[in-house]
Formats: C-alpha cells, sequence, structure tokens
C-alpha cells in the first residue's frame, strides 16, 4: 500500500508546476483510485508520514485529503485513519442483478426516457420539499405588488443574488444593474443577435460545439462561420469589424470547451480579448457547468479579465437547480444593458415572476450553495463509479477522457472501431445511459465518432449493468 | 319609479333585434342605473308584474334581474323586492375625504404607480394563499420527472385544461395538441413572424391598435400594413398573397377592437375568413380580455367559425389571473403545429415548469372560474362607480363610451378641448388612475387624442377622489 503511494508520486509533484501542490497530489490520488490502482478499502497514509516523507507541508496532504473525502473517494474511520472508500469502486460495481423495480417507478423511468442528456445533474437530490416550503411562503407573504412585477431585466432580488454569486464563485466582475434574466442561454444569443449587432451579423462558433447554440443562431439571419479548436480550446478568428456597432459575436465555452473538455489558458484568452478590442467584436463566454468543477479553483472568467467591454458573460441554473425552472442570466457590459433590455421588452415583455421569486429565496437563504455542495459530492462519487465501469467494460472500443468538471464524460471511438455514433447513442440510451453522439458537435468539419456520456443523473447501482448492457453493442468480431 | 321603467323600456325593446330579449333589458337597466335614471336604494318591480306589463316572459326578467345581481348593480332584500345597489353608486362617489393610509399600505402604492395601466384586474383580490396552497402542494407531490419536463409546446396537463377551459367559454374548436403555451402575445406574434411565414412578410395590424403589437412586428422584418377600422371593425385588406407559405398575417381583435371596443359582427367575420382563404394569409385573433364579458353572451371566436385552418387564436392569463405570471396560448391550425414548435424548440427551447404547474391546478381545481366570477363582479361595480364619477367631473371635456367587456373605458377628448393626451396620462397617473393615451394607438394617420382609463383595479373608495383630482388638471377658462 505504501509502496503503491511512493510509485505515484515520483511521477506527480513538481513544485515547478503553476498547479499547487495539494491539486497535484488530489488528482493523482484520484485517478489512482479511478484506475484501482488504490483499492477499496484500502487504508491511506498518515497525513503527518505522507508529508514528512515527500517533503511537503502536512496542510498540503490535508487539503488533498479532506477534497477527496469530500468528493466520496475517501472516508474516515475515528481512531483508524483514512481510507478508500468500501462502497466504491469495486463492492457497487460487482452488483450484476439489477433489483426489482416497482410499477410506479418504471413508469416514471418510462417517462423520463426523453430526458437522458448527458447535461443532467443528479435529479433525485433536488430538494423538492423545501422548494415547496419556499415557494409556498414567498407566495402567502407575497406584497400584491410582485403579481404585476414587470422589469424587463428581471427581479430585482434575484438579479443582486446571481451578481453576488458569481463574483464569489466566478470573479465575475458586475453589478445587480448589469444582469438580465432569460429563460436559458439560447435565448441570450437569440436577443443578442437580433437586438444588438448591426446587420448582416456574423456568428463565430466552436467546432466542435455545442449543437443547441449552432440551432439557434441558424434560425437568426446570422452567418455562421466554424472556428476551429487546438489544444487550447477556441483559436482567434481572423474576421475582422469594422462598423460602428459591433456586427462579429464570437461565442466560446473557455472554462470547458463543450464537448472536448478543455480549459483555456491564460494567455489564449488574453489573445482573444485583444482580437474583440481590435475588432469591434462581442465574445459571449458560456460557462455552462462551471457550477461543478470537483477538483481545484476554476480560472477566473473572461468576462472578469477584460475590463467589461467586449464579454458577455451567460450561464443558466438548469444544471446547478432543475432544467425546467428555464432560468439563466447574461451579464452584460454596462453600455448594452439598455438596448438589449429595451429590445426584450418589445418582443418578449419581462420574465414570469414565479421561477425568479423560487429562485431568490433558494438562493438567498444558503440553500443553493448546501445543494450544490450536497451534488459536487454524488457527482463525484457517480463519475468515480462510472469510470471503473467504463474502463471495465468498454475501454476496447473507447478512449475515456477524465475531467475535473462537469456532468458529462467523452468517449471518443478508438481508430478501429469507427462506428454511426447515433445508433450507438439510441443504443446506449436504450440501456439507461444518457448518451449523446460526438458527431452531432461537429458543422462543417470532419466529426469524430464517440460519444458523450452524462454521469450525473444515473443511480449508482445500475452503472455498472447499463454499461455492461451497453458493451453488448460493440462490434462482435473484436470481443473476445 | 314604474314610470321611469316604463319611459326606458319604449325605446328598448325590439323583438326585430337579433339582440336577445333579456340582453336588451339587462342594458337599459344597467345604463339607467349608471346615469343615475335608477338611484341607489329603488325597488324595481316585481318580475311577474315587469313581466306581465311588457308582454314579456318572466323568465327574460328573471335572467336579467339576476345578472345584474352578480354584477353588483341590483340586490335582493329578502321578502321585499329587488333594489338597485344602496352602496352603489351615490353613497360610495361621495366619500369626499379619502381614510389615512398606513404606511405600509402607502410604501405598496408607490411601488405599484408604475403598473397602473388600464389593463389590469383587481389584483387585490388574487387569492394568494389558495395560490401558495396549491404550489407547494404540487411541489410536494412533484414526480421527478417534472424537474426535466423540456415539451416545447407546454405542459400537457395544462394544455389540456386551456383548450378546454376555450371551448366552453369561447367555441374555440381545438386539441390539447394544437395549443402552445407562450409567455404572452408578444412572444407568439414574434414567434409567428420569424418561425411560419415566408419571408419577405407583411404583418396588418389594426389602426387605431394596440401598440404592444406594433412594437414586435416593428422588430422583426417584417413589414407592416394598418389597416383601417370601421364600424364594423377591421376592414377586409387588399393584399394578396400567391406564395407557397403564407406571408400575410393579418392581427385583429374581433370580440373587443383595441381601443375603439367594438365588436365585429359575423359578417364582416365570414368576410376576413374568406380573404385569408383566398390570398393564403394567416389571422391572428387576439382575443386579449374577452374573459371579462359583463352583459350576455360573447360571439364565437373567429377560430371557431373558421374550418380551422386560417386562424390562429391567441389569449393570456396576464388579466385573469395575474400579469408577472406570464403565461398565454396561442390556438395553431393543425398542419401549423409542427412547424412552429420547431422554430421555438430551436430559440427558446421550452417554457418553464413553474407557472405552468400553478396555473393547471389553478384551473383544474376551480380556481380559475371562481376567481373570475368574483372579479366580475368586482369589475362590473367598479366599472359603474367609475362611468357615474366620472360623467359627475369630466363630461364637460370628455365622451365616455361604456363598454360590456374588459378592464378599460375609451374617453374620447371633446373637440373642444383637444390636449396633448400623453401629458394628461401622466397628471391622471399621478392622481392614482390607470390612464394611457388614445393617441399612441394611432400609427399612421391622426391621431385622436383621448384617455383610456382602467376601471378594475382601483378601489371603490379612490375612484371619485381620483376623477375629481384629475378634473383639476382640465383647461381652466372653460371650467365653470
Amino acid at each position: 500500500m505504501d509502496q503503491l503511494i511512493e510509485i505515484t508520486f515520483e511521477a506527480l509533484l513538481d513544485t515547478k508546476l503553476s498547479i499547487p501542490l495539494y491539486q497535484q497530489l488530489h488528482s493523482k490520488l484520484r485517478e489512482a483510485i479511478l484506475k484501482g490502482v488504490l483499492p477499496a478499502g484500502n487504508r491511506l497514509p498518515a497525513t503527518r508520514a505522507m508529508a514528512r516523507r515527500h517533503n511537503i507541508s502536512r496542510n498540503t496532504v490535508l487539503t488533498a485529503y479532506e477534497q477527496l473525502i469530500a468528493e466520496g473517494y475517501l472516508e474516515t474511520q475515528t481512531g483508524a485513519g483514512t481510507f478508500v472508500c468500501a462502497t466504491l469502486p469495486d463492492s457497487l460495481i460487482m452488483t450484476t442483478s439489477p433489483q426489482p423495480v416497482p410499477t410506479q417507478h418504471k413508469k416514471e423511468h418510462t417517462k423520463s426516457k426523453d430526458h437522458l442528456t448527458p447535461g443532467s445533474p443528479a435529479i433525485n437530490q433536488f430538494p423538492k420539499s423545501v422548494w415547496a416550503r419556499l415557494v409556498s411562503r414567498a407566495w402567502r407573504n407575497a406584497n400584491n405588488s410582485l403579481l404585476t412585477h414587470d422589469d424587463p431585466q428581471g427581479y430585482a432580488p434575484l438579479r443582486v443574488a446571481i451578481a453576488k454569486y458569481l463574483h464569489a464563485s466566478r470573479g465575475v466582475v458586475a453589478t445587480a444593474d448589469q444582469v438580465l434574466i432569460v429563460a436559458g442561454l439560447q435565448q441570450g444569443l437569440k436577443l443578442i443577435i437580433d437586438g444588438l449587432m448591426e446587420k448582416p451579423s456574423t456568428v463565430m462558433l466552436e467546432e466542435p460545439g455545442y449543437p443547441g447554440m449552432y440551432k439557434t443562431a441558424r434560425m437568426s439571419q446570422a452567418k455562421i462561420i466554424p472556428v476551429p479548436i487546438d489544444e487550447n480550446g477556441a483559436t482567434v478568428p481572423n474576421q475582422h469589424d469594422h462598423n460602428k456597432h459591433p456586427s462579429n459575436l464570437l461565442v466560446i465555452s473557455p472554462s470547458r470547451q463543450y464537448p472536448l473538455g478543455l480549459t483555456m489558458p491564460i494567455s489564449r484568452r488574453l489573445e482573444l480579448l485583444a482580437w474583440a478590442q481590435e475588432t469591434n467584436s462581442l465574445i459571449l463566454e458560456d460557462d455552462y457547468d462551471s457550477e461543478f468543477r470537483y477538483a481545484g479553483k476554476p480560472l477566473t472568467a473572461l468576462q472578469g479579465i477584460d475590463g467589461g467591454d467586449r464579454v458577455i458573460y451567460g450561464g443558466s441554473f438548469s444544471k446547478s437547480v432543475f432544467p425546467a425552472l428555464r432560468l439563466g442570466y447574461l451579464i452584460m457590459p454596462p453600455a448594452l444593458v439598455e438596448p438589449i433590455t429595451r429590445y426584450r421588452s418589445a418582443v418578449d415583455s419581462f420574465p414570469s415572476i414565479m421561477p425568479q421569486l423560487a429562485l431568490t429565496s433558494f438562493i438567498e437563504e444558503g440553500h443553493f450553495a448546501r445543494h450544490i455542495r450536497q451534488l459536487h459530492k454524488t457527482h463525484a462519487h457517480r463519475q468515480a463509479l462510472f469510470c471503473s465501469a467504463f474502463n471495465k467494460h468498454l475501454s476496447h472500443w473507447f478512449d475515456l477522457t477524465y475531467a475535473d468538471t462537469g456532468l458529462h464524460l467523452m468517449a471518443v471511438a478508438k481508430n478501429d472501431y469507427q462506428f454511426d455514433d447515433i445508433t450507438m447513442a439510441k443504443h446506449a440510451k436504450h440501456c439507461g445511459l444518457a448518451a449523446s453522439p460526438l458527431s452531432i458537435t461537429y458543422h462543417s468539419t470532419k466529426s469524430k465518432h464517440g460519444l458523450l456520456f452524462g454521469f450525473a443523473n444515473i443511480e449508482e447501482q445500475k452503472i455498472d449493468s447499463a454499461l455492461q448492457q451497453f458493451s453488448g453493442y460493440m462490434p462482435k468480431e473484436t470481443h473476445e
């Protein structure tokens, strides 16, 4: 056991890297657990011993251990030390015969089959009774003026709560006056194109990139230009724009590129900001699942690096609260608040008070933060189980990319097994897996084939059997 | 007293008119009460005597009396007969010194000043505690699949409830599959223009007409053509359309033209339907406040006359529930359901479950119907008070048009007193009146000046003093 840790360590701790030591330690231990190098039930060295042996501070070790405990990889047993979770991963993955499902449950499952999208959080963890209580209290105490509340930017207390939250969690620099409440980022993109941009306008989208954004952009009259992704994320476009009002919009996901999962380094961020300044272009920063970062701190949002002039920051509560809520936000540069609000008011009046009121209480009273923490634990645990089971059953056909963030993992089909991933996604859904084909994220270049698997909204005891069942659909001739 | 009724009667009951006798009787009695010809506290003839004397059936008299009782004009005193309501109109209008307002209340009033729009229902009657209870129960009992509910047409049980309700109340012929839930009619118009019509498209709007629709149409790329209003409402356009897909959309308010208040007779309705068929055009029937009809039955919706091919019927719950709810609907011709839903899905995904879930319970459990009945009573009562007080203080400067429907009354400035109605609307708001200038409903022809007054959302005891205060702003030279 101690030896295993030693081996892992040799290749790990690099004091010259900009990544903090505790984070390096965390990642490597996590990987060792996921790969089975550190099997379930094994005891880790005491923090003091670990620190001494590797000449690092005990705090560094403590921080890494604590994070892994919070994420469900490790557990402490009083007086006995720190162990790799006993329920993780083998004992659960071994469950081969799924429990019989009661009828009521079965119906629900059938109903929600359509919702097997990789972007779902752990839906069954949402505190519905808390929500019911908050909503009820908000309406019992509601002032009559709420019934006619009609701010086209959105409910002011919610905007305050969002500005505060994003500042703390993402380094977004904005007042509540810069927040525009929208139903989601697709509505946000449409409002930006239709309401702010000089016509004819050009929308530059990541290639590969999120198909929802392509769909929305295609429905506008804008010209679409794909932006290639390199190892640093979106590359700098060569479009120029010399109109008085911006006619170029670049849509990017720097925190975690969809679908490839790359995090954009600060150098590329600065290059893109410089390009936007020079060419009078706008950037929409799509921070679609930054709430779910399981290791380390995320890089500050592009918006927080920019002076606030060129970057519109967008996010939603679809993943962190629930998808049917339909609430998201744009953080606008100050000069663009008035024109986009005026446009919104003309085409969509103002957003409904109902979801806004409920969400405001949910955030203000600390339930949101608590819920996110709880999801982190569940998601990290499920991701670990998923990776183990996936590698056990499917590594012959796919390269799975680990992720420190988000709700899905990318599995690229190995060269020899290029197959129709649209059909494969259907098979996966049939097995109860949330899967989406990789090829549909390519819009103008040759598609890679593979699958994006949601790991967050699948019950622990179903993961292994679902993946095993799915492996039955793999090409037979190569399956020993 | 009996003689007064007799005089009123001579000019009234016309058996050759298509209007039912009970309705003629109802209107005339109502007018007599509003004009003070039948003063408060006076006893009406017994139904049997009334019927015999005028050679009509006793049922006719009973129906008319009952409607006036329901609307708050008459009241019965057991054993003594039917009387003009004692609290209506004089005793209340006489209140010259308004009650001192507690601070809390004052604050609320100040806050809601921005919401003094003529389209508001009696906001303080909304049963917030019932709503709180329904919402809480719905969430406590919610199936997890509600959290990911994502139907781009809207929540199916709500669509069922709406189809049923519109069939019963408006003669709309549609299944739940034809219902598209929208945030409001402006969003509906935008979806129709952007998602259904061949480009370049033409939108024909009533002149004068609702400014919100103009605003939305202007924001689309459509060409706008004004449609003149004659005494039968919107006239038949001379636009033709020979595209494969419709490129002409006519937007009309046949139930009650906004702002003039005309109801379109069946002859004109048939002409417009024929025109739409011949020219491959679409009609959007805006039934913006048909829930509030105080006398008689409304004409069947245009949608119910049409085979369902050419007419999109639209309405909202902004007035019948509360404006901040932001829920409305389009009833689509069957062939257009799929394309508009596909378009909506691309640009706006799907509507939030929260307002939909609450409203579904509100309708299904009978609260909606009960609330509408309660509002009818309050609104009719407030309209009566408003008319009396208005005529007392302002008839020198305005011609007030009575209305059997809706939430507002039109007061046209008399020829000698043409004034800037935008300034006047501000003065009126300053007096606590919900007023909107008539001139802003004209977009391409010479404006009439006047004011549209909301009567539904003003507390009874404030009506007289507010109108008296407002009369202080009238031109001094002519005020004796």
